[in-house]
């Protein structure tokens, strides 16, 4: 398989992700999501898919079918992006796909418009293999929701279980470590972004008055201290009450995870590691946590300004495990703030929360992927027990019960959700012989 | 001196304010500020002063001399305002002075144009009734730095220690209570103006590496938490080692104070007070504190956002008071900073840091002033051996050993450094009837 020539394929899925990248399908922003889904699903039907659109709460989402044969692959993707800002940091306008040196820039390349591109250039070169026929029958689930939590996807895929069948789920993302060696994940944190708010007064004052009232930020402040301590262990009372064990297996697996990070250091410039060494992987793959997204309040522009603000802001994301609920979390937290006389801070839930999932290692839909992969990258595939990222996952694994395996075309510098986000078109390319690899197999028989 | 008219006197300064408010002169964003230096000047000279201008680190200082008898009066203000953001809260330009129900709005209203504008009115007004002269030599020195800590002040002052020495020194603000009570101060409060950052990162990462890599967000909550206890006590060890405990007459004068600061919550909906009854004006005009003015860091947009930000920041200011040294209270931050593995925490300094001040209670000026403020005024004055506020004060009582009253226009909903900056039209006009009082007094004889 490796050795078969799929340049046309590669450069004309590159013209589709030129394509999907200009259109600005900010889903936090609601910036032209019908328009993106549109173009994406005319993509599709030119490939022979039919395709339905069905309203989202926030975007609309497609279901798409093509092909028939003894396996059923269902692939899930999404057509939104994360905000671009600060715009300023791109060195390539962030809605126009730039080479530079090897490297494809523009938001989306990577997550998720880079999959969806790749992962249709591999079926029209099966299909061109095949004389036409695309071997297995594919579901393909976009929706264009994820970077907003997917808050239409869970009543959907109950709502459609019958339609969304399937032996298997080609997840949404996946990568390449520095080494060239794919990376498989089976599982992925949960997730739960919220804002804390605080309020002290109707307007910002002098701050000579700080003698005599508090401070909102400061208030603020001593919440975040509180919600985890130095090491990054989440001190919120009972937060890990419901975090299952890893098992011998997880830990095995995780233990064969080459290298402890230091290649993702040195590409940031990180100065303060929280893990290093065998923790490194432990920690990404198993730890819950929370982290601080954004902080705001008062006067933040040149200089000084001897201000009392009136109000402030946190944002904050809860990564958690199985089998963590975060409506559970969520009274924890507030049990916690409350505790410390913090009551008047305010907790939004900014949008559906995510649990965690994760599918077994041994499973055979997994060991034909790994296969693929070890067959269209040349390298041993390294598996993760879960990701350290989070995606609506749980519906699949626990509603429809598929086996759910990531594998994709990201980099370790690949700025996710950060600007100058890109991939490399060596793995672009990678990502077609994965996708012509796995239908192919799976198009010869029913896995064991 | 009450029943004469000054209705002339105070249109016209009110028309001098007008001029001053619609020159933006923000001294931290350095916009105007020459141009209003020129403009105060020229008001000046049409009544007669000589007037230099010398230039500053930021703005020009303006130092003025007219009349001649008993007493040398030197006058302090300032001509540069606070920002006017959040732009969007003013319910009228911020930098045209608009009059509703007996308030007049404008950036710099009450800090520090409207101070300059009355006293100008006053001896205008105090020529006409004398036939021309002015019976004392009054002293001006006005500066265009005051809101960014008066960076040149304390050189000029050791500089020109000659052509400023005085009998008393007239400062530039002061109030009236909400019943109508002149208020007068005999000190301010030292400030400290700081930057703290943090950055662990190049760039804005995914939050999923939040399981393995510090948030900068984070170490700057633990930090400003640590720095005060909920009831708003500084707990950086040493900090009040330097506190000059209060004296009877501070606290007899602090007893007589009325209220307990319930108009200001009123006012401004305060839900956190950090002190009522005796304890309010106690704590307003001697208790030391830290003050967070604003926070930034990561994404402040609308919804969510799932990244861990590269960098953060939060600006403080410590108001301290006598005897603490601004040099030694950056030490002890720095030294517990360190202390609790915040090394990598950056402290900036933002301006210069300014000393706390204070005159006795007892000085032949002080009663002058009380006097002047109990005609003009007709109620009783309050004294406060400090207010809460901070000023450049240190200099005069130091290096020119000058007892300094500051006795003002400003009113407690006059939202100074806010949006919205008000004075009432009648103290305005009690402002002007002051002046005249107390340079027709001062003019007299020498006090005893």
């Amino acid at each position: 398989m490796t050795s078969v020539d799929l340049t046309s394929h590669i450069e004309r899925g590159l013209s589709d992700l030129r394509e999907l990248v200009a259109l600005e399908s900010v889903s936090a922003q609601g910036r032209m999501l019908p328009e993106t889904a549109s173009a994406v699903a005319r993509l599709l039907e030119a490939e022979g898919f039919s395709v339905r659109q069905f309203p989202g709460q926030v975007a609309p989402v497609l279901l798409a079918e093509a092909g028939s044969g003894p396996f059923t692959l269902l692939i899930y993707n999404h057509y939104d992006v994360q905000p671009e800002d600060p715009a300023e940091l791109w060195e390539s306008p962030p809605f126009v796909l730039t080479e530079r040196e090897g490297r494809l820039y523009g938001r989306g390349a990577s997550d998720d418009k880079g999959e969806i591109a790749s992962r249709l250039a591999a079926i029209r070169a099966v299909k061109e293999r095949s004389g036409g026929a695309l071997p297995i029958r594919v579901r393909w689930l976009i929706e264009g929701e994820e970077e907003v939590g997917s808050p239409s996807l869970a009543g959907f895929i109950t709502e459609h279980a019958a339609e969304l069948g399937a032996d298997g789920c080609w997840w949404e993302f996946g990568g390449i470590s520095p080494e060239g060696q794919p990376i498989l994940s089976l599982g992925l944190k949960g997730v739960m972004c919220i804002e804390l708010r605080c309020r002290t007064s109707q307007s910002d004052l002098h701050s000579s008055l700080g003698a005599v009232m508090d401070n909102p930020l400061y208030r603020l402040a001593r919440a975040v201290a509180s919600l985890r301590d130095e090491q990054g262990n989440v001190t919120i009372p009972g937060f890990d009450n419901d975090v299952r064990p890893p098992t011998q297996a997880d830990l095995d697996a995780i233990a064969r995870i080459p290298g402890d990070g230091q290649a993702v250091r040195d590409t940031f410039g990180i100065t303060r590691p929280l893990a290093t060494g065998p923790e490194y992987h432990q920690r990404s793959n198993l730890k819950p946590v929370v982290n601080i997204n954004g902080w705001g309040g008062g006067y933040q522009g040149e200089g000084s300004k001897t201000v009392l603000p009136g109000e402030g802001f946190v944002k904050l994301d809860f990564r958690m495990v199985p089998d963590q609920q975060p409506a559970r979390i969520l009274e924890l937290l507030r049990a916690h703030l409350d505790a410390q006389n913090l009551q008047d801070i305010e907790i939004i839930e900014l949008e559906a929360a995510q649990p965690a999932a994760r599918t077994d290692a041994g499973h055979p839909f997994v060991q034909a992927c790994i296969q693929a992969a070890r067959e269209a990258h040349g390298q041993e595939p390294i598996v993760h027990p879960s990701s350290a990222a989070s995606g609506p996952m749980a519906p699949f694994t626990q509603a429809l019960g598929v086996p759910c395996v990531a594998a994709g075309i990201g980099n370790h510098a690949g700025r996710v959700h950060a600007p100058n986000e890109n991939i490399l078109r060596e793995h672009f390319a990678g990502g077609v012989a994965f996708g012509v690899a796995l239908i192919e197999q799976l198009g010869k028989d029913r896995l064991q």
